[in-house]
């Protein structure tokens, strides 16, 4: 480190990394006022951002000592590289450049264990890590995000006017707060995409069931998501799927949506929640299909003969007299299924805040989450409104207007799921949505079975009733013959 | 390693850990005519190994170089400990005593890339590492368990006849076979067992269906249990499953199933093997379901309060004029879910065969598993002969025999899970494995709309039909005001 570069003038935050998202981000800061420098090694990159910058307090450089110099201290730095070995490179090439007190931020999807690991080595430096999750996309790392960080709380204070500036706003209130210690932060970004998966899981089921279990044509689909994303539904996703089904490519005549291939991708932090709530024994249920099912569509070829071979044998649309009706049901399964995935997300949350010592507060990331991230919805004010009367609820579902809520849907979740069965049309995620809930109000569950053959095959003993704590053996098979 | 302890005389296999397992393989060792030496660092266990096997060709040690060096060259060693650090703990101990080209076999649980780091470095040592998995519990251990060894073909050839002698038999062929190299025969073992999760949970949500939703008495579920053990879905889970509901606890006039704490525990091989198949992007939904299943049933207070405040709202039972039908239908759920289950873990064995270099053979894996095993079932039969008539099959469910058994059970599972759906009984992982099923058989699932809204929020863009691998991106709202 170098302590010579000291200097209480210069700009005030800086980003490495000016591709598409820390550009967007950094001139957001810079719309609000704040004198700013970009870093990238790519020149290209520097250029574009001194091009787009030049109205704003902005300076670009392609020299990453020239770059730290331009800063005021104690130093913000961000990073916006691609998670994974790339963050470690970038460390160990400004690491020399930086001193005692600065704060670098780690602004990518890294998975929370790797910013763990980080914070503890530069802990060891003297510096502050943050590992700030960031939602909204281009458009709101542009016009507002909403961001999660995490690290230490006095670092914080330094960047605090700075991302409260820039974040997204919600009844005037800024959708950014301080999450927690060390990789708090991107521990909540993982479990809000996680969620994400799970929604978009479901409005994709949404979808299918209209399309073949109604026969819908695009132009109804679009109609249904939109009359949805005016009412209690609200959504950015379903804001965005209502867009989705209005779009034809430039010179077409039918609409794109038609075009794109079955085959989703991703980029695994779906698939992380889904690990590390199997890891704290979390129940995601609704997380673990969706990822599943992105997995099952990327076997395309054996889908297809699949189809081929098993169509003759299985319904696969909905034999219903009243279209309206199975509509109405649909909202209310949604609404449920929407709720149920929330509530999977914040039980996930409040474990980890006990498990990692995370001291997250729900209230306040419901709260954030209102605005910027892709995952903001109406509901999120119910979650908000319920964790701020309870702080200690136990499971979202138990707050008494959830329990309302729940209880309004389960008719229509019910009739869906059972329509979808009988129909052919695949809905997993609302099937194991309405199981996970079924059992979550279930206060004795078939489990007393599962211990009882644990026991007899494997001699892995297990609990009675009203002597809890205490694991007995049973020779289940007394009379068999040695 | 000390190689003056060569000797090519003496006992032909040694067994480290002389718990219920390690003892009782031993001892069906030596029941063969093999001599044998057993080591433990628990003087109990050695004075009780000496005794159960006076009439057999039996060596109890409590000195671990007096018991490697009673070992006929080059040695079979069997660990049979607790899996993590105590087996790296007895490796340490044990390395210095042996020479090279012994074997050295971890006969217990553990996770898969553990057993690939400690090949790596035994080999270094110039020793033969094998991670074998045993199942079959304490009884099979003593009579004839399934064994998966994964390992060197050469030295394969060592164990060879004592293997084969010691595990069950099926039509007089032992069921152990060389799986693979490295790690094959842990991470193939560990499958069985992510196998087995589903299956206990599908027999546990049968047994719901006909406690809670019909009313059923543990008389008449065990009636069923063994009519059902007695035709086609015969396998060991079912057969203990219908003794588990005759036991009364000595004194006692009342079921002991009744007795059990509903709060299911585990070893965690079943999550290891979602977790798994999540990284290799593998979907098996119904063993993620029985693992979420398992982690649900911990939270028995929180599930107590919320069936109080739910019950009211939401039906609990199955009104059907037609008990028979439904526990016709039932049968028919668990064969298709049943076959489902298997066909998720055989496809994920497929994908790790590749990706891990295991080079399975599917049809050896379910030939070994037919007897001995805690998943043998009459249904391995089918599994074993699908891929003897094709070994390519790219998944169990496209095979014809299967497929044919597919679509007559379908009718039932489809009406189960909508009657289950309907009356408020939880079948989260019925639902589970249908949604899965449908979606299998879907050649255009929803996953269209998931790429649209990947590319609309994050850029992350998308193929269009008939320009795969092509990738690219679309501004969905071009007429936005920027």
């Amino acid at each position: 480190m170098n302590p010579e570069q000291s200097s209480n003038t210069g700009n005030v935050f800086g980003m490495i990394g000016l591709g598409t998202m820390g550009r967007s981000l950094l001139l957001n800061i810079a719309d609000s006022g704040f004198p700013v420098a970009g870093y990238d090694r790519n020149a290209e990159q520097v250029d574009f951002l001194a091009r787009e910058g030049e109205a704003f307090p902005v300076q670009a450089f392609a020299s990453l000592p020239e770059f730290v110099s331009s800063l005021k201290t104690p130093r913000a730095i961000m990073m916006l590289v691609p998670a994974g070995p790339i963050v470690d490179n970038v460390i160990a090439e400004i690491l020399p450049l930086l001193e005692k007190g600065d704060i670098l931020i780690d602004g990518g999807n890294s998975h929370f264990s790797d910013t763990t690991r980080r914070d503890a080595a530069l802990k060891e430096e003297g510096l502050h890590f943050f590992g700030m999750g960031i939602s909204g996309g281009e458009e709101g790392a542009r016009r507002g995000p909403s961001m999660m960080p995490g690290g230490d709380t006095e670092a914080y204070q330094v960047m605090k006017p700075i991302l409260e500036a820039v974040a997204a706003k919600v009844n005037g209130e800024p959708c950014v707060t301080y999450i927690g210690p060390g990789a708090a932060g991107h521990f909540v970004k993982m479990v809000h995409n996680g969620i994400e998966y799970g929604m978009m899981q479901l409005i994709a089921e949404s979808y299918e069931i209209m399309r073949k279990g109604l026969q819908l044509k695009n132009e109804e689909i679009h109609q249904v998501f939109a009359r949805w994303n005016n009412g209690r539904l609200q959504s950015y996703l379903l804001e965005i799927t209502r867009d989705i089904f209005t779009y034809k490519a430039p010179g077409t005549e039918h609409f794109h949506i038609d075009d794109l291939l079955d085959i989703a991708r991703s980029k695994g932090t779906g698939k992380w929640t889904a690990q590390v709530a199997m890891e704290l024994e979390i129940p995601v249920p609704t997380i673990d299909i969706a990822v599943a099912m992105r997995d099952l569509s990327k076997y395309k070829k054996v889908r297809v003969e699949a189809d081929e071979r098993y169509a003759a044998d299985h319904p696969n649309a909905i034999k219903t007299g009243n279209r309206e009706e199975l509509l109405t049901q649909l909202e209310q399964a949604f609404y449920f299924s929407m709720i149920a995935t929330y509530a999977q997300g914040m039980h996930l949350l409040a474990k980890a805040s006990v498990d990692y010592g995370y001291e997250l507060q729900l209230d306040q990331i419901a709260k954030i989450w209102r605005g910027g991230c892709i995952i903001r919805a109406a509901f999120l004010e119910d979650i908000y409104t319920a964790y701020q009367q309870n702080p200690k609820l136990a499971h979202l579902l138990l707050d008494p207007q959830v329990l309302a809520l729940m209880n309004e849907t389960a008719p229509g979740m019910r009739a869906v799921v059972a329509t979808a069965a009988l129909s052919g049309v695949a809905t997993p995620a609302f099937a194991t949505t309405l199981g996970y809930f079924d059992n979550f109000r279930n206060g004795t569950m078939p489990s007393n079975l599962i211990q009882a053959q644990r026991d007899f095959f494997g001699a892995h003993t297990y609990e009675v009733i009203g002597k809890e704590g205490i694991f007995v053996h049973t020779d289940w098979l007394p009379d068999a013959l040695d």
